[in-house]
């Protein structure tokens, strides 16, 4: 319990002063507490964050929630006790609960930090992802909602060598987000030892400028170089970043600038002296400076006119998906983020008629997710679509994007060996398993334009992170305007009484089991085809109750390498319901070379006739067919 | 056939002249021949690629595997045509065989290049990855070999936008790769219009420059100017970064410069009038610029002394690996790439021994497998390592890495929820789904110190992407340390002549299942414990053993999210080999907080308690077990 009337409160420059140290001593307690965390990677910054929180973020720490708050990110994620001494001095959290409940199970206080706490908009703990987030927030503010808050994102040196970072950096620049400030702690020691620049913060700069954002160097324990710095950066018309000439261990001077001690907390009679030495505990409390009124929220009435094909013509699935998410755009909250390949993915169907929430970061997937995870902060409706191929560039801020509760849509398209004549290089033969393996993710797979129209207004409303495979070809319609197709669920699309055997497809491979069946009926063989658009979550009774009727005889076929897809998922679920099945897999299991699509699949074993001979097999008759 | 009364050889500046004609109209042929392809990103490079063969490159055509050869590559790996009309201007492939393979199943030429040919270093097709890959073999040339071969790497503008890029400069620089040189091609239109910073090429050299890289700017029509940027490019101690502004098209004038045109071959008649315009089909031949003697081979002959763990003494598989890998210092061929974690991954034990063959790219994950898979191409062994959940930022590379055909070896460290107090960003808990749906891996997760040294040592001979997952924590040696681990292979770790269900784990999961099996004991229920170390390829006659010895009862049990693990990998081999069983599967399917690794295995249901008491649910038996 924390003792009302010690509390006093910042208001001089001195308080400032004792403000910082106060985040000090209590990043010290808090990880000798928990015996685990990085007291010397807060040391640094506190003296940064001391000015922030008391003199420039602009927060009704009273209401997490208020629309006009400013954001704070800390990229650096490992200076959680830095971040939860703040919460401390804001007055939102006692001192005993962080010093009880760091890195304790069940806890929200972890040792990196994530929107289990009201005030984090994202988990972070990957480095360099916390700044592209903080771009995606910005572009929010500045171009949706043009608010008056603005993102504060800490980070850190080490950081600045991932890439992603210069993807932020490039497109704050490229959208002038001046509603951004990146500070960075540049006290020169890793993980493992000094960074590749240490303190040289002329370089930083450069390269800062010349990234299109506006550099302040600044001493980052000088109280009053920073507050001008954060006070100048909230009003420039450029995102700023303040480089932080920073000692790491700061106001502890057995640890400063010494190598050895990240990630290590100090042991309890370092820590005592420590204390002491910075005056001991205390309960200053900010003042807050509170935010501008909330942007007005946009609420959604308009009617969504959706997008209808006919059984029998032919359309990609990815078209469909562009004119669903065209019709979409009647929702004011839904924002397109495009990665330089809206004309193949068909998204740019959405900018033809909504260009202001249509946001293009060219050739940079882990920015494209990182932007699409910060418009969810912001309570809209991100859908961001690549080569499916090229998301597994983003795995990493997939994986996050999770842990940060984000609800998030993601699309990738020319799925598969049906990629044809590009090559190896463009066919996504691993997403699935990629995106079934995130916590908490839908993972669709549409065979036709209707399913897939159908599935991505399904999607509008999907919390988490959902993802859309869609195919480059035009294939056709299978299913009636108006058929529904819920989530899990899975479609019978022909059957008999007396079927001998099931097909399973998904996407593309679902026509592959249509024209395989075909050839089984002209050999006496009645076989069903069952559509499992909806991999995860499976419709594991949809699938049994038809494996079931074919007497537990499955072919199931996809265009995906045999690890972590469908055949797995379905393999996997039907022995978990005590089913007793017969199953061939047919999985793409060699190396594709270009080529037409139907004689990629032929070479690949997912053909119509594998599909059909995979059947004869299951039933022992030995009338194996050939051609295509 | 190539008629070869027709060859003439390029001699003169002019011949250079006709030589870019030739590329260009190669390249029209090519593409329109194959009805697909990218012409117009092949034409604007084409005067820079016919100065540089005709002049520049040192390669013995006639001897792919020369290790004195240049190195190229094209970084915009849909320029292909371009490149195979190189090689038919070196006169490595006739006219015929590239108008009538080229896209075509089964041929190595295809779409996006490949190592399929002999010419070929790396699978480029996904953006941003050639010259990551390019600093990796120049980082080998001039570290390792001290070797003349110069490496040049075609970029694309819009691929300028891609993160690791600029890990890639920011690496160049740092290590001053004076053998490196990257040819931007900035033609201003990328796939679907002009690219962030056009025909701005001061903008690019000021963040060449601010990234330690020395920019050049250059008419990339002007046959002079490039001829005199590459001259100079060869022989600075900086790597060079030449800017070239080019037209899209250029040479097909009504192609130049217009949008809408990516990726589209010409239809016949426009390819007609524009190969006329050009002069028409031609065989021109360059005359090879010899490269200078390979570098000395190094030959393996050094003793390894592999590290012997004692059975019961306590130790983590990561250390384990680290001194493995210093072992395996003893070969020359043995290189370490790091990304400034090898204080916990423990790759610094190699460093200790082996400062020259260990690179620290610092925090740059993608950058970390590039330069593996650089160092793959110079016939090196090398090993990178980084905490397993960080190795989801490299997912593209690594998939890429398969298509190249590399011999990389990888290592995730802080695998699952056993990471404990560092909480989920730190945690892999998708990585196996990930690295077991890569083409060709090897997968590979061992439970003790001396099981660990072993597959370190086994990966060393390996071909193609091998992955190693390692866990933080001590535990105890569980195996001899002239136990061998064949792969596949599996060890049953306890069983008795009566066991009544069998229990599979890897990894950390193998010693809580070791404890689930004591406290089953007490229950008077017989559990045997298979350890399945090799998680692909898989041990299925081992697994199926075990399973049929106890009547098909499983309990299968792993520290990863169910999705496309172990548990998939084992429920489906075992329905594929047409087993009945009963598998209880056990895997983290919430979201795990902060907290000791127990505990958090504990709330995970993957604990000796949960283990059991799934064993007894399958047995019938409603003997519930508490506790930890």
């Amino acid at each position: 319990m924390t003792d009302i009337s010690r509390i006093s409160v910042v208001t001089s420059a001195e308080d400032i002063a004792a403000l910082a140290r106060q985040l000090r001593v209590d990043s010290i307690r808090m990880s000798t507490g928990a015996g685990s965390g990085h007291p010397t990677s807060s040391l640094s910054a506190a003296d940064l964050m001391a000015v922030l929180l008391a003199r420039h973020m602009r927060v009704d720490w009273a209401d997490s929630r208020h629309g006009g708050n400013d954001h704070l990110i800390f990229s650096k994620g490992h200076a959680s006790p830095l971040l939860y001494a703040m919460f401390k001095a804001a007055g939102v959290v006692t001192d005993d609960e962080l010093m009880t409940r760091y890195r304790r199970v069940g806890s929200p206080w972890m040792g990196h930090p994530t929107p289990a706490l009201p005030w984090v908009d994202v988990a972070t703990g990957s480095l360099g992802q916390g700044l592209p987030v903080g771009v995606g927030i910005a572009l929010a503010g500045q171009y949706l909602e043009r608010a008056d808050y603005h993102v504060w994102v800490l980070c850190g040196d080490s950081e600045m060598a991932e890439g992603s970072m210069w993807e932020a950096l490039d497109k704050a620049g490229h959208f002038g987000l001046g509603n951004l400030t990146a500070i960075v702690d540049v006290n020169e020691l890793g993980m493992r030892g000094p960074t590749a620049l240490g303190w040289d913060l002329e370089r930083y700069a450069a390269r800062v400028h010349a990234f299109g954002c506006r550099p302040v160097m600044v001493d980052g324990h000088d109280i009053e170089s920073i507050n001008a710095a954060l006070r100048d950066a909230r009003g420039d018309r450029l995102p700023t970043v303040v480089l932080a000439r920073t000692v790491k261990g700061r106001g502890v001077p057995e640890l400063e600038d010494r190598n050895g001690w990240h990630g290590k907390p100090l042991p309890s009679d370092m820590a005592g002296r420590a204390i002491a030495d910075l005056g001991g505990q205390s309960e200053l409390r900010i003042q807050p400076n509170l935010p501008a009124p909330a942007p007005t929220a946009t609420h959604f009435a308009a009617h969504i006119r959706p997008p209808e094909y006919r059984v029998g013509e032919s359309a990609s699935t990815r078209s469909a998906y562009g004119q669903a998410l065209a019709a979409l755009g009647a929702d004011p909250r839904v924002v397109v983020v495009d990665a330089e390949v809206g004309n193949s993915t068909h998204a740019e169907l959405f900018e033809a008629t909504r260009p202001e929430r249509y946001f293009d970061v060219f050739t940079a997937e882990q920015q494209m997710i990182a932007a699409a995870v910060g418009f969810s902060v912001r309570g809209y409706v991100p859908f961001a679509a690549t080569f499916a191929a090229f998301l597994t560039r983003a795995h990493d801020f997939i994986r996050m994007a999770a842990i940060s509760a984000a609800n998030i849509r993601l699309v990738g398209s020319h799925a598969g060996v049906e990629v044809g004549p590009d090559g190896s290089s463009q066919m996504a033969l691993e997403d699935l398993a990629m995106m079934r393996s995130v916590h908490g993710s839908t993972v669709l797979y549409p065979s036709d334009a209707n399913s897939a129209a159908r599935l991505t207004e399904a999607m509008h409303a999907l919390p988490g992170i959902s993802y859309l495979r869609t195919t480059r070809g035009a294939y056709p319609v299978l299913y009636d305007a108006h058929e529904v197709f819920p989530i899990p669920g899975s479609k019978v699309v022909c059957a008999s009484d007396r079927d001998d055997v099931t097909l399973i497809g998904a996407g593309v491979t679902v026509h592959n089991c249509i024209a395989a069946a075909q050839l089984l009926t002209g050999s006496g063989v009645g076989a069903r085809v069952l559509d499992a658009y909806s991999i995860k979550p499976l419709d594991v009774a949809g699938i049994a109750t038809a494996v079931e009727a074919t007497a537990g005889r499955v072919v199931l076929v996809e265009d995906h390498h045999p690890e972590g897809g469908l055949g797995e998922a379905v393999s996997t679920a039907l022995a978990d319901a005590g089913a007793t099945v017969q199953l061939a897999h047919l999985a793409v299991r060699n190396m594709p070379t270009s080529g037409q699509a139907d004689v990629l699949m032929r070479e690949a074993g997912i053909s119509p006739v594998h599909i059909a001979n995979a059947a004869t097999r299951l039933l022992g008759t030995d009338t194996q067919l050939t051609g295509g």
